[in-house]
Formats: C-alpha cells, sequence, structure tokens
C-alpha cells in the first residue's frame, strides 16, 4: 500500500472541499467543527486541532460549522482580528461566538429535512441538548457521526500524546490517592451511586495523585477513569506511558486499561446508576451509558469540589510557591522600573520568563504571558507577537498578567505599572479598579454564598461611573494544575457553587481604555474563615496570597476611604516583611521604596 | 338521599383515620398533601385549605405526609411555633420544611414496592419530578391519584370562590388587553410556538386586565388561560362571574369556558408547539399535554417579564400610590410617637388601618399587617394575636411593616422606630441595616445583572460583624396585584432573572436579635436608567418609591460615610417635600422634625 499523502500541502479551499465531499459520502448536508478535544479542556493536544486544521483559526475558543453551500467560523470579540488574518473570509463568514453562536445561527441557514453531523465525542451533552433545542423546530436532523468526517481528510493527523506519567507526591498533594477514593466512594454510594464516570482530565489527574505534559501549561495527561462505589478505579490511558514506579504508585485498585477499552467498559454498568456530568462530559458516553441500558444519574463529577477545596498541605504549598513566585515578579518590576521606556513587549515577557527559570522549583509557566503596552494593555487576552508589539512607553501603562507551575502551588498574577506620567485619567482609573479588589479583598461572607454573588463588589466602583470590564472578577486556580479550575468562579455569569474555605480564586477587576490603556489588578487569594468577635454566623474571607506592589504612583489617595488605605498599606508591608529576605539588595531597595505606606 | 354529615366535628384523629382508611381503598400506602391549590398562589381559597382541614395547621407554607403507620408535617422555622399549638403531635411527627422537605424525608421512611399518591393539581412539575428523583432509587411509586382522597372524606368542603370579575381599566393598567395579547403572540411565533398554557392567575388577570377578590389581599381572580399564537386566548372561569361589561371589555377575541372545559381543551393541542411552565405549572397539566401529544416546550410564563416591568402609567400610579400611603403611613407614626409607651400591637395596627381607610382608594391592604413589639419584632413573620400580643414599651423597638392596594398601585413598607431610649446595641444594629439599605439603593449596575447578583450588596456592613438576616433582600411589587411578584428578586436564592427598567422590588434587609428586637428597614424601589456622564454603558439604578421617614434616632451617625449621610438626608428632604402638603398639621409640624438633616 501507498502511504496516503501529506496534507500539509493543501490550500484552505482543497481542505474544504475534500471535507464536503466526505460530508456527501457519509450522507450529511453539515458539520459542526468545535475547538474541543474529548475531554473539553483549555489546552489541546495537536491530533484535536481540527478546527485550525480546517480553517486555519489558531485560538483558543471558536467553532466552525460547514454547510455544502455556506461555512462559518465563529470566534469572541478578543479573536476578531486574529480571526481575519487566520482564516479565508472568502471561504468563510464570520460570526460573533457569544453574540451568535451556531446553534442561534444554524436555524436561520439550514433547510427542512436537513442532516447535520456532529462528532459526539467533541461536544458535551449540554451542548447536543441546546443544538438539538434549536434545531427541533426548524426540522433538521443532529446526526451523530460514526467516524469524523475530518479526520476521514486529514491523513497526517498527529498522534495522540504520551508523555510519561509523574507522580505527585503527597507530600504536595496533601492526601493520597487512595483516601480520595475511598471518600468519593463513599459519597456516591450514599447517593445511591454505583459509578461515576471521570472525563476531565484535571479530576483524574488529582484523584490518582499523578501529573504529565500532554498539553502546555496545564501538567496533566489526558485520560479519563470510571470510579466505582467500591473505591476501585478504571484508568483509561496507554499502559506503556506508566513506569513501574507510577504502577505501583496506583495500585492494584486502580486497573489500567488503554483508550480504547472505555466504550466497551461502560457496557459493564448496564442496569447500573451511574454519576455522569452532562455539563462537560463527551456525549458520545451519555449515549453509549443509555444505549446499555444504565441509569444515568446527572450531577458534577465528584472530583470538582474536593479538588478546588485546597487541604493544608496544598495551602502551605501555595504560600510557598507564592512567596517564591512573588520574588521572581518583584525583580521583574524592579527591572521595569529601572529600564524606563523603550522595552519591548517580548523582551520584557522573555526576562519576567528567565527569573522565574531561575528558580529550580519551575516547572512550566501557567499560561502564555500577557505583556501588553499601552494600547495593547486593553487587549484582554493579548498576546505580543513581532507583528503586534509595542515598546513600553513613557506616559503609557504597561500590564504583565503570568503565572508559573511549581509542584507545590501554581500562580496567575497581573500587575499594571506606570511608565514616566501615565495618562490624566489612568490614575483615577486604576484607583477605581484597586477600590473594587479591596472591597472584594475585605469581603466577609456567609457559608453558601457563591462568588456569582459576590462578583458585584468588585464593580461597583466602576458601575457607579458607568464603566465596567467585560471578563469574570475571579476563576478557580488548581493546585499544579490547571490555572482556571472549576467548579467555583466570581463571574457574572450564574454559578451556584459555594465558596467554601481552602477554595483559591483570583481578584482581578479591570478597566479597559481601548486605543489608551489597560488596566488590572490580579491577586489569587484563599477562602478562609474569619473570627467575627461578637457576630453570631461563622463568616467566610479571603486570605492573599500573591505578593507583589500594586503601583503607588497610579493610586489617587484621595479617592480612597480610610480602611481602603489601610488595606493598601498593610498588603505592602506584608509584601515587604515577606519577599525582601528573598530578592537581590537592588530589587530591595526597590521594594523598600515600592511598599512605602502613602 | 340522606345529607352527608358535616366533617367539622371530626377530631384531628378521626380525619387522619378516614383519610387511612381512602388511601388504603385507592391502593395507596401514603399521601401527600402540600398546601397549595391549582395554582400555586400565595393565598388559597378555603376549598383548598386541605393541610388545614386534616392537621389543623393554618400557615402560609407547609405540607403533610400521610402514610399507614407514620404522619408529619413539615413547616419552615418562623411556623415551628404555630405548628406545635395547632397540630396534635401525637398524630404528626413535626419537620423542618427547608432543611428536611418530604423529598428529603421521605426515602428514609417508606419501603421498597410502596406506592405514594399525590394529586397532580397540587405540585408543579418541578415539585413532581424533584419527588420522583427522590423515590426512584429507593424503589418506591409516586402514583397521581385519579380524585383527590381528601376530598372523598371532605364532606362539606367548602365551594370555589366566585366573586365577580372586575376591569381593571386602561387609565390604571396603561396598556389595552388586545395590545398585550398581541404582542405576546407575536413572541410566542417568534419562538415557533402556538400558544402557552398560563396557570398564574394574575398573568390572566394582567393579561386580560382584570380583577376580583377570589383571595385576600391579591385582588384576583382564580383562572387558567391558554393563549394562542393568533392573539386569541380561552379563559377558563365561571362564566356567571362575568357580567355583559366585563364580556365586552374582554371582547371577541377571549372565549371563556368553564373550568372543567380546561383539561378537554388541552387536547386540541395534539402535535402543536406549547409553552409550558414546569417551575409553577400543575403536572396535571403537562401529564395531560403530553397524553395528547402535544409538544411540550418548557420556558417560563410568558406574562412574567412584561408584568414585572411596569409600564409609564403604571410607574405612575406607582409613585401616588405611595405618596397618599406614605401620607397615612406618616400619620400613624406621628400618632405612635405622640402614644408613647403603652398601646398594643393590635391596637396599633388597627390604628394603622383606620389612617389608611380614610383614603377612599383604599381598596385592601396588600398583606396582614406585622405589628411587632421589643422581642416580637424578631418574629419575622409575627403575627400578632391576643396570645402572643405584647404591649410597645419604653426602651423597645416596635416594627411594623404594612401595605395597601390600590387601582393605581401595591405598596409595602416596613419601618423600625425607638420608643424613649433604645436598648444599647440596637442604633448601631440599626445603623448597619440602614448602611446596607443605602448601599442597594446607591447601586447602579449593568443591564443584564440580576437581584441575586445584588443581593450582597445590602448584606455587606451585617457581615462585616458576622451578623445577617434570614430572608430576602427584595421581592417584586405588582400594580393591584400580588405584593409578593416575581420573576425577579433580590435574594440570595438564585435566580436569573435580569432587573429591567420598571420593575418594581422591595429593599429590605433587617437584623433580628431574638428575644430582644427586630430590625427592618423596607421602601420599594423600582428600576430607572440612570445618567453616569463620562460613562461608557447605560446604567440602571433604584428610584426610591417609598416616602417615609426612617428613625433618625436609631442612626449612628460617626459609622455612616459622607456618601451615606447625603442619602439620608436627601431622601428625608424629599419625604418632607412630597408628603408635607398631604398631612394635618399635627403629622406635619412631627414630619418636619422627623426629616431634619443630622
Amino acid at each position: 500500500m501507498q502511504a496516503i499523502a501529506s496534507t500539509q500541502q493543501l490550500s484552505p479551499h482543497e481542505r474544504l472541499t475534500r471535507l464536503r465531499q466526505e460530508l456527501q459520502r457519509q450522507g450529511l448536508d453539515g458539520f459542526l467543527v468545535p475547538r474541543a478535544d474529548e475531554h473539553q479542556g483549555e489546552y489541546i493536544p495537536p491530533a484535536s486541532a481540527r478546527l485550525a486544521w480546517l480553517t486555519g483559526f489558531t485560538g483558543s475558543a471558536g467553532a466552525a460549522v460547514v454547510l455544502q453551500d455556506h461555512a462559518a467560523v465563529f470566534v469572541d470579540g478578543r479573536y476578531t482580528l486574529q480571526a481575519k488574518a487566520e482564516v479565508d473570509m472568502g471561504l468563510y463568514g464570520h460570526r460573533h461566538l457569544i453574540d451568535e453562536p451556531p446553534h442561534q445561527w444554524l436555524p436561520g441557514h439550514v433547510k427542512r429535512g436537513q442532516r447535520l453531523g456532529y462528532d459526539a465525542w467533541l461536544h458535551t451533552t449540554h451542548d447536543v441538548r441546546t443544538l438539538r433545542t434549536a434545531l427541533e423546530p426548524v426540522g433538521v436532523s443532529l446526526v451523530a457521526v460514526a467516524h469524523n468526517p475530518i479526520d476521514a481528510v486529514w491523513s497526517d493527523r498527529p498522534p495522540a500524546p504520551d508523555t510519561a506519567v509523574q507522580i505527585h507526591p503527597v507530600k504536595y498533594a496533601g492526601q493520597a490517592s487512595s483516601d480520595k477514593r475511598k471518600a468519593l466512594a463513599e459519597a456516591l454510594v450514599k447517593e445511591h451511586l454505583e459509578a461515576a464516570i471521570i472525563t476531565s482530565p484535571d479530576s483524574v489527574a488529582w484523584l490518582l495523585n499523578v501529573r504529565a505534559t500532554d498539553v502546555p501549561h496545564t501538567p496533566l495527561p489526558l485520560s479519563f477513569a470510571i470510579l466505582h462505589g467500591n473505591g476501585q478505579v478504571d484508568w483509561f490511558i496507554e499502559p506503556a506511558r506508566l513506569s513501574d514506579e507510577v504502577r505501583r504508585h496506583v495500585g492494584s485498585e486502580v486497573h489500567v486499561h488503554p483508550p480504547s477499552a472505555l466504550l466497551p467498559s461502560l457496557d459493564k454498568l448496564q442496569g447500573r446508576r451511574v454519576r455522569y456530568d452532562p455539563a462537560v462530559s463527551a456525549d458520545m458516553l451519555r449515549s453509549r451509558l443509555e444505549e446499555v441500558k444504565a441509569v444515568v444519574v446527572e450531577g458534577p463529577d465528584p472530583c470538582f469540589l474536593p479538588k478546588a477545596c485546597k487541604n493544608p498541605v496544598e495551602l502551605e504549598g501555595a504560600r510557598t510557591a507564592h512567596r517564591r513566585d512573588g520574588a521572581a515578579l518583584c525583580r521583574f518590576l524592579a527591572w521595569v522600573d529601572r529600564q524606563g521606556a523603550g522595552v519591548g513587549e517580548i523582551a520584557a515577557s522573555d526576562k519576567l520568563e528567565a527569573f522565574r527559570r531561575e528558580l529550580p522549583e519551575l516547572l512550566d509557566l501557567s499560561f502564555d504571558t500577557i505583556s501588553g503596552a499601552g494600547s495593547n494593555g486593553a487587549i484582554v487576552h493579548y498576546r505580543s507577537s513581532p507583528a503586534t508589539e509595542r515598546k513600553i512607553t513613557e506616559g503609557e501603562l504597561y500590564l504583565v498578567d503570568s503565572g508559573a507551575q511549581y509542584a507545590d502551588g501554581t500562580t496567575d498574577v497581573t500587575r499594571t505599572v506606570a511608565v514616566g506620567t501615565a495618562p490624566p485619567a489612568a490614575a483615577e482609573h486604576f484607583t477605581l479598579v484597586l477600590q473594587g479588589h479591596i472591597a472584594l479583598a475585605l469581603t466577609r461572607f456567609r457559608q453558601g454564598i457563591s462568588g456569582h454573588q459576590l462578583d458585584a463588589i468588585a464593580r461597583l466602583p466602576l458601575w457607579a461611573r458607568g464603566l465596567d470590564y467585560d471578563h469574570g472578577t475571579g476563576h478557580g486556580v488548581g493546585s499544579y494544575l490547571g490555572v482556571h479550575e472549576g467548579p467555583q468562579r466570581i463571574a457574572k455569569q450564574p454559578n451556584n457553587i459555594a465558596l467554601q474555605a481552602g477554595m483559591i480564586v483570583s481578584n482581578e477587576p479591570g478597566y479597559y481604555a481601548t486605543g489608551q490603556y489597560g488596566i488590572r489588578i490580579e491577586n489569587l487569594v484563599v477562602v478562609v474563615p474569619v473570627e467575627t468577635p461578637g457576630g453570631e454566623h461563622r463568616m467566610l474571607g479571603f486570605e492573599t496570597l500573591t505578593l507583589a506592589p500594586i503601583d503607588r504612583r497610579l493610586v489617587v489617595k484621595g479617592m480612597l476611604s480610610a480602611a481602603e488605605l489601610v488595606w493598601l498599606n498593610d498588603y505592602h508591608q506584608r509584601v515587604w516583611e515577606i519577599i525582601s529576605p528573598w530578592v537581590d539588595p537592588q530589587t530591595r531597595d526597590w521594594l523598600r521604596q515600592a511598599t512605602q505606606p502613602i
């Protein structure tokens, strides 16, 4: 047999044509192409980059719909420009992923009786239901394909990642995998459940205390698991990826199977009550479970909450990681101040990475650094490239959002600094953002309150002026896992997960003056019990983990209340006390000045 | 035939025994008795007071479960004492309706294979699903009864209410019923819907611009309707209740049928796409719709949002009603101050009602007045009775929560006043509550924000001290309709309804020192667009409708920020300007002093 030719040289037009031919072969009038893999994670491996292969679009969120006479790419506001640069607009219409997602666009672009294909491995059950609800009234059937038609024409699709699985030792994890499995199994049984399907790879990594480097920045192996009511686990991962040591680490209660064994294993759940998370799991699994007449009990992945509530060992690790990371960031901020104007965004983020790389504990960055000078700082998810890069310029702001992965913790911090004299309105906007940040940091709240209920607190000072920021106030953060981790968040989007002691979240209000500057002040905070003498309820509050000065030169003192001033000066005092022993004398001199009370 | 004997003389024990016999006859092992009628409204007519007939419990929320060897009554915290007084504890166990509702209690008290009956007219589809999910794992079937077994033994059950239907004229409603029907029908068609089932009687009353007095305090006829995509309405109400004038008012597009025609009418929806609200509608209707193979499209009652967003005529009416009602309340508050200590709670609320009854426009109170002296004020839903009544006493607080129904608007206001020198901590607690009230009143927020997201703002000052209140911060209010009206609310309970211009909500934080005093400061506010010069977004804020002094003697001035002081003094200035022309000279003297700046 002759080797199949590479598709590398195919033009986007040829790729689209071949896909349409394949759709015809499969009897389909169209196909949905999400930017997703089987695990719905933030980072996907090259093997799953079907959207990029087809359309050229490489952003971290998006979708395409291919009909026979029409195709569209859907991206959100942060990727509008990038999509225009990457995607051939002669082939694809451009739509807004949030304002007009595929399920809203489709009913106006399909015809009654048509068959629209989708790959049930790449859409959650919630997604499929939303699509079905939208398409049913217009008489279009949604058809799960047996074979992804892109894979049929993408002959040189890369293999799945197979990086070596590593042990995440108890000295960092704080709890043995066997204890986690036992506790979760008991909770399942209490809910009359016999098994749970775990499809989020960070849940599997947390449950088994393992890590790997299958995708950038989030140290996990892409794998599935079934947790049983007896505490045993079926783990679906290429067995060759596990050393004997890892085998011993997971032990005899964890049965390792190749990924191809997952679907057949579901057949054994016939008649069993099985926990299944429709919000994050590939609909393929629900469909198979129902086929074999398992009793599908929908509910959240049982790892989500215990993973989110860090144990004392993880919290101690987080504090250590933040001291270490804060020292590196302070060296960088001092360096930025010394350099003054003239440094390029990429040179700056390289320098920050270099400071972090001097730390022997550094394992990875936790995401690609956002290094935005002047107007680039106003682009919320900006990523410098030689084409877009600006130099840090006198009289402008510089925004840097970065983080790192250490075995004892994951960091994520944003600072905005003035270079020379800031634009007139910038200090006022900076102070409004700081007031929101402080208000949230000082909030005490009852058990049972969600981040959704606290989000407004960080926005009130901006809202009072008719201003706002178009992103969440805070996201959960993993422990040497994803820098974005659920289930809690502090955001406008509905979320009923109560903030609980041990949860780490970011506190990151911002303000963005398009074409001028961006402001964001981000600390990670951990939910802690707080004492309220004379109070009647056990209250929760936030302990700030991140340690780096907030640019005093941008603070309008007269706008701050007494309580806000106390918070800022106390915070800077703490930064000085904890960080100063860990930095070079030059940085220490800078830090002393940067943490003076105002 | 001999007349069936009255059940009036039956003891609770005999009633329970007869019900159990009837259950056996129907082949049931148990039965659920909710405190609900077919419409799930706040007030139910005597014909639907099955829980009270069976158990003696007359509270406004509760349930009973009757098994053959066991029975329990479920009430929430505010009714614990009342249930103990009213319900024979030898017959019924007492459970907490919120902490351990029937669906959580049942699995531990039923046996595999048992059949538990319920009346599908009295439970929403959501309720039934919750019950089913709880009972399915323990192997108990939930059986919709063909005939309510209580009705079988309650031989002298009162007839359904049949008060005369009245026209709610456009000069108050602000929009003709035909225009409302047309707009809603167009919205249905846009959603590919052919009809909507309207089961909330206040929705029907709003849609048809009619009122009646079937239940206390909420001026509506208990009725169902089907709205069709062509704007026509099938209205299910005893035809004899409509005068010729009302017939002409509703017009030829509204087809009047007796209530018994409702179920047969659903049969005509076979194959049609029908909007059905599972959160508020009797599951009987869903079940019939599915039987006849209608396509049930679940979603909110289409009247809810337009009813909640008051039109300019309704808002002008609300302002007038609040001026009128505020004048009556001020007369009362001045009277309370003149009386000083010694007045009883019931005499006080009678006096308040008398002041309101002097207004020719008064049509009803909007709920039973809460008049709580001293420790009784700490009982959130307190209702004075000769047995519990206290006298207003020197050195205590007095809390009065009351409201009225006028054709142009519905009011609801709470004031807490000091009699003599208040208890030492009371002023501090009052000021914390006031700070929460002011913070919410001053909040500006983006389009799309729900009351759930703003609730915390009113609690922050209390939370900072480890204190809280165990009720919502705000509920929606109707326009000469229910004093509690959805779908919006400001509360801890999840609610994703955006606050929109024209919505009326209460702003009523509180604090309750059990055994000592209760504090609540409640104004009604309306959501309005606000100008933010230099801002980037169209913001919303609150205009306060309620006009009555907040007791300055309880305000600790030193705790208030400059902005809070300005709000309080401006509010009092406004109360003085608007109310003073409408009260007698004696009240005016009092008002001048009560609205002085602090």
